[in-house]
């Protein structure tokens, strides 16, 4: 079946959880079956057999979708191709499970971060040393094996050599950037807060361009799209990228626990110089400036805290000017796929995940 | 040029430190490109643009070479297949800078270890936030970098990808070994002794297959050499791998800081399970033995008592055994290279390896 000739029913929401559904399992199978292999008989190795395919299950999978989206178009519909697509969730687990432990970040997903699952296993065997360190030392290296599996799942995949070597370029660069965005993002501390364009200039080197804009390049290269396929994606990925991580942002400020799985105002906790708190420091009066001042000085942030500081961001209009910019970029995002040069299908997939990715609530 | 009319002189000593400083020449000339190109005009950056290219730099890089030595008992002389040998040096350095993370170690190759370099860099620039905490997150995610580097470097080293296709089983082996490895070795605590057997096998699944044997297959497989030279290269790689991690700990415990660049005692001040302090609790009479118990509970191990630990196992004789043993695997790993079957000079090269990994100071 030619990509061109799929009907619009291919590409519902029907047919995206679907794909999600295929993909995650394909995903799941993969490390279970590399956590099989290692660990097997081995004491340390119970949890990881049930923790490492658990925690691939979990995600919103938005990055291997993305990456089949841009698969389709230009190559039809194809098992081996959603396969290496699904791979990026395992390097994205990669990154969950270091990140969690350089933020201290004790939940995910709603269950125990990987760092503190392996601790309190640590603690329960009663050995000696300290369980938290263990737990944090575990988490960095299942990291590093998703980090490699991600890599043999691809190669793995069941694309042909010559379609593999069209990725490796696109590839290298997603994993490249995700090491030194998360380093970026170390030293991005919100009481030294940056400028809306210096922020923009951080989320495009960030998660912007890893969550949607590498991945559609990535699977539009494995695909052999050609330079106005990649340019009218490379300009969508940007647009979306950044208002996904607005949405991030609003979620990590305005979310609420029971849908998100994490601590309310978690961004704000962690002293994130988010596009949220940057946006309301430039949209602030006199007043509200030197109340944002003397919050972002404070020493510890609490439940009274959180409250005053989403008080506040929403007074200086931030909240909703945030919500704005996100529509709009939506829309430009949209108007950057030409229907002269892209498929129906692949542009109604397109569009229905750049809804998801902009509109979700966790 | 022909393996089999390589002359002696090419596996002499002259030739293999001709080999290694090329190898070592490439390997850090594709990290300094690297680092330009992601780091190039960025804070961050100035630090790693030196610091990641020297930690290339420093190492004895015995992989690199057991790996082109599995090459050539295969294939002749090859740019390409030293860059890909090259290649796994840059795996050791993401290996080294996340357990020196992890084992909270200071000093390596007698310099700061990465994680301490940028800790001192964040203190200079007077940002808020746990100097050490960023530290150690940098140097877990520059050692991302290296993980990612290393695959990308051996892709990309010029050979073909029927060639490589080759490697890439042995390659993953290897790569997901070492960080099981390295978690196996964070359950290794001294005050849980293990027995000689299966120290013995947590060795074999360790570095010993990690630095030598692991290599050579990898070496072998992209030579694309036949069953009998593979199974003459596994016997030979365990047993010398083995004889390296026995030499290892013997350096570990009675080293001088002068030659190791690491503190005197090393493995006795972390409570390492080492072969040392296993073989020497298996030859303690029962004096010995309680004394040596003694010391296993010991909270903090200063100077004096790694005088007094290295007088005891001295006493038991585990440190005359060790070298014996060593000795004993150097015979019988060159017995496993069966003239027949192995070209002469690959055999010599083998040979040289074999002494240089096993009769180093450090």
């Amino acid at each position: 079946m030619a990509a061109e000739v799929r009907t619009a029913e291919e590409s519902s929401d029907g047919w995206l959880d679907a794909t999600r559904k295929q993909g995650a399992a394909e995903a799941h199978e993969f490390v279970t079956a590399r956590a099989a292999e290692h660990f097997a008989g081995r004491g340390e190795g119970v949890l990881a057999q049930t923790a490492l395919p658990a925690f691939v299950a979990g995600g919103k999978f938005l990055r291997p979708l993305f990456a089949y989206a841009g698969w389709l178009c230009g190559k039809p519909e194809s098992r081996a191709a959603l396969r290496a697509s699904a791979s990026l969730e395992l390097l994205h687990c990669f990154a969950l499970a270091q990140d969690d432990v350089m933020d201290n970040a004790l939940l995910r997903r709603g269950r125990p971060a990987l760092h503190v699952q392996f601790a309190r296993w640590h603690a329960e065997q009663g050995w000696s040393g300290s369980a938290e360190r263990f737990g944090e030392s575990a988490a960095i290296l299942f990291g590093d094996l998703f980090l490699v599996w991600s890599e043999q799942m691809l190669r793995t995949s069941g694309l042909d050599r010559t379609t593999l070597a069209r990725g490796w370029d696109a590839y290298d660069l997603m994993r490249s950037e995700l090491a030194i965005g998360q380093l970026a993002d170390l030293v991005n501390d919100a009481r030294a807060l940056p400028s809306w364009e210096a922020l923009l200039d951080i989320l495009r080197r960030k998660s912007g361009n890893y969550t949607v804009r590498r991945p559609l390049e990535f699977g539009a290269a494995l695909a052999g799209c050609g330079a106005d396929v990649l340019a009218g994606l490379a300009e969508f990925g940007s647009l979306i990228g950044e208002a996904f991580q607005f949405r991030d942002d609003l979620i990590g400020t305005f979310g609420h626990p029971e849908v998100t799985g994490k601590p309310a105002g978690q961004d704000l906790r962690e002293r994130k110089a988010t596009s949220v708190v940057v946006l309301a420091a430039e949209m602030a009066d006199r007043q509200q400036g030197a109340e944002l001042a003397e919050l972002l000085e404070l020493d510890t942030i609490g439940d009274d805290e959180v409250l005053q500081w989403r008080v506040l961001i929403s007074a200086t209009g931030a909240r909703d000017r945030l919500g704005e910019l996100i529509g709009e970029r939506r829309e430009k995002a949209l108007a950057a796929i030409d229907p002269a040069i892209f498929p129906r299908s692949a542009a109604g997939t397109l569009a229905r995940l750049a809804a998801r990715a902009t509109g979700r609530t966790r």
